[in-house]
């Protein structure tokens, strides 16, 4: 069960080159992206309403992507314009169109009703354009489901013990941290408070603090169904940081974000943005080297979840304290996923993909030429 | 759901060698294809009546199969001859034999009822033996349902689209040609003539022809339930190829033959034969390494069908113009598989292989030595 | 359906270090095997309370495991005894505790209730320890369930055939050995005689017989539910052996424990300990060398017939004269299934695993802390 009146991260800008298309699999539904004559991107269902063939496997012609078996066209609605050797185009032919929405460097695209596709709801990351920042980034395949991740990212107190042998830090210090979980209007906000800590090495690799500690935070927002952003840093102690002045401190901002690829599997994209080095490519080299092998650490976590999941279905889990960033996160998902059945329920529509016997519909189809 | 009463290709001659045995699964079901002592070649079911251990695991001893685990040993009818450490024989140690015809360098096998094995009802290739003609061949294994490899055969406007890298052309020759499609006596027959057209670069390659121009045809056979014969080839323009003279032209004779393995795989055993450049050993050789790289295109895009009908199952499908050779291929097949089924049930007669629980066989199984 | 209240090789005893931990699979639950500070062995369920993340993920702490997602530490009876960044530790808090005894080099785990632990139920292997004998061992992963490897092995007429490129000898030597089965205390015993016979080479290589013909003997003994203990060995005719009186000759002690990992896979755990060069680095070399090429071959079989089995279903099976040993073991087998279900029911316990929806008991999980 996914939520699919949201708008999800589909890719990264740049992994649609102009004229390029890309085949992905979202929400167990098959999506092509791909760029028209003017660099708009367009998303379509890919597979091909002939033959089944995903349209990925085509080409772009100007805006409309061509089916790469027998050649049929479809423009950027989906309305299938050309099928070659006839003069027809049977009025059924056409595939699913998605909503697109290129901004802060990623595709964003709404599985669901169109109608409700509000581009304004999508979360902005204007950390991705800031010139006072940088950032680096990627996309892992993740066999987990996409759930599992924010659980993740929700209680950073698996920091000191899932990452140990990279930016783990004392284990102490983050389970001792001030810690507050609220119910934000778009999500869920836990932010966690260091006073006057002593600062991790790699913060003091990367900055020149002028206090022997430091005030340092973790502002965690889940952007409900599967973004989740963080924010860390830390400031000489006592300049007032908590009060709201986090200038002249160092700061990352992290953003996550989880789209399901199936309910077992997850397109896991991820950016890391910093106020520090940011011209110096070395850094950067650095930190595309260091932080997958951070991720890799998360990777093993949640894939070894899914298989303990796979095997012991739902036998009882226990609760704690850390973990009611996450509890209030699967709330809000489990509340939208309500929503929507009943909407569905209520509007008489149908789940989106009909299931019918495969050979049988292949025999079937009807003859619309 | 198979076709069971139909003689399918089950193996080159040439892959099972004196003495010699091959395991394969046809039609869902395990099969050992052998070789006795005077060359004939035996098919029987591929798993040991007493420990279902697959009986290719053991070796040919005369017209004989000894199995390979405790050594029980079987005739060419299946029927169980000898069990090491007992003089007596268990009346039901038996497994299926199932009838073989070797014959144009292919094995035919007859999975349903054995009475009804007409070895004359088998598509003949008289090319595979014809000294005006030489042939190459292979077998591919393809990871889709068999249907959908008729399905691309039955429809060459594919070609310009999935082989523009190889065999392609132009996309228009081919939805331009002239195309009929008949019932033919055995199956379904489409008939494409693209007259007085100029010849594509391969053939001017392999053939000196007289004309600029040339009458081009292909003659698409499909014989139920999974072999298709492509005749094509070109000759001077205006010299009679349409009316029946194809004397003196460029041609080749494709055989294509899809035997099922399971439901998800296929056995695809192709060859082709060719009337030029008979004795030249580096056509041969040419046509052995570019032939597998547009095969190769065809399974590509057969496999991303068959994951995109796993994936949507039975969503609707839109029929053109250029199906009419697979729809009527299709209809033949299923009127087979229909009347496979009444008269099963009117015999009375249960499927073929009955299910039960698995250890609970290994369990019941009666004493009978 | 796996017999649970019984006792099973769970690990070579040298497989868990000092402070060292193992993940394993068993009766397709997941378990943990570690060793305390004192270098006692403890299992507990390999799967945290919190967030199901396997404890073989955490690390070994004194006599406790701790989590290697949040840190929740558990003590050798599977109670949870810290929860960082809470005082308080949730009643619910535990995981299972398996019961555990190290014994002849050998780690035992009992899987069912273990009020029913009696540890003087272990079958005993004195040969690991006994000064006269030396012994090599190892461990496969088998993809096929345990019953094939009992049933292999209670049945060595299948030495002249799987293995006759290795052990084998003559058939036809086996098949005529003097076979008697019957019911042990504990379990099945198949005992073979072959009176003043020749000696097979690596028998003639191994060991300076006073005669030309030996007594030969192999003593197989089934151990419900999954191991069995092969006694093979010569010495010269006519001196006693049947009798009694097996000193002075060439002797091997096999024991070999499939414990099934799920129903389709195995852990093989084996061992071998001969009389015979018992100080001879280079003869316990070649044996490791060669053992593994024997077990391969038995491997190959029964994964064959896995395969064979799950394609098949339960098709009707045939039972031979040799099959008596197996027969007994598998009614063996099915009675301790019988009566663990009975008790289960009269009791009115339920399964040891209840299954529920995955993602619900991820969203309904109790806040306990």
């Amino acid at each position: 069960m996914f939520v699919y009146n949201a708008w999800y991260m589909g890719a990264w800008a740049d992994e649609i080159k102009p004229q390029g298309l890309l085949g992905r699999v979202l929400l167990d539904l098959p999506v092509v992206f791909y760029r028209g004559e003017d660099g708009k991107a367009f998303a379509l269902e890919d597979r091909c309403c002939h033959r089944a063939l995903p349209l990925s496997h085509g080409c772009v012609i100007g805006d409309q992507l061509q089916c790469g078996y027998h050649g049929l066209v479809y423009d950027n609605k989906g309305a299938c314009v050309k099928v070659p050797g006839q003069d027809r185009v049977p009025a059924q032919a056409k595939v699913r169109s998605y909503p697109v929405v290129e901004q802060d460097a990623m595709l964003w695209i709404w599985m669901g009703d169109p109608a409700l596709a509000d581009a304004s709801l999508i979360v902005r990351h204007p950390w991705h354009s800031d010139p006072d920042w940088t950032w680096v980034k990627d996309r892992y395949s993740i066999k987990a489901n996409y759930q599992l991740i924010t659980d993740n990212l929700m209680d950073l107190t698996h920091v000191g013990y899932v990452h140990q042998r990279t930016i783990g830090g004392t284990p102490q210090a983050h389970s001792d941290a001030d810690t507050k979980t609220t119910r934000s209007e778009t999500g869920v906000k836990v932010t966690r408070w260091m006073m006057d800590s002593v600062p991790p090495p790699s913060y003091v690799a990367a900055f020149k603090f002028n206090t022997p500690t430091v005030d340092r935070w973790m502002e965690i927002d889940f952007f409900p169904p599967a973004a989740v952003r963080i924010h860390t840093g830390a400031k000489d102690t006592g300049t007032g940081a908590r009060e709201g002045n986090r200038m002249g401190g160092l700061a990352f901002m992290g953003l996550n974000m989880q789209t399901p690829e199936t309910e077992k599997t997850t397109h896991y994209f991820w950016s890391g943005a910093r106020t520090y080095s940011v011209d110096e490519p070395d850094v950067r080299a650095k930190l595309l080297t260091s932080l997958p092998v951070t991720f890799a650490e998360d990777k093993v976590v949640v894939e070894a979840q899914q298989e303990s999941i796979d095997r012991e279905g739902g036998a009882p889990l226990v609760m704690i304290a850390s973990d009611a960033g996450l509890v209030h996160a699967r709330r809000l998902v489990a509340t939208l996923l309500e929503e929507e059945a009943r909407a569905r329920e209520v509007a008489g529509i149908k789940p989106v993909i009909p299931i019918r016997p495969v050979h049988d519909a292949m025999q079937k189809q009807e003859h619309a030429s």
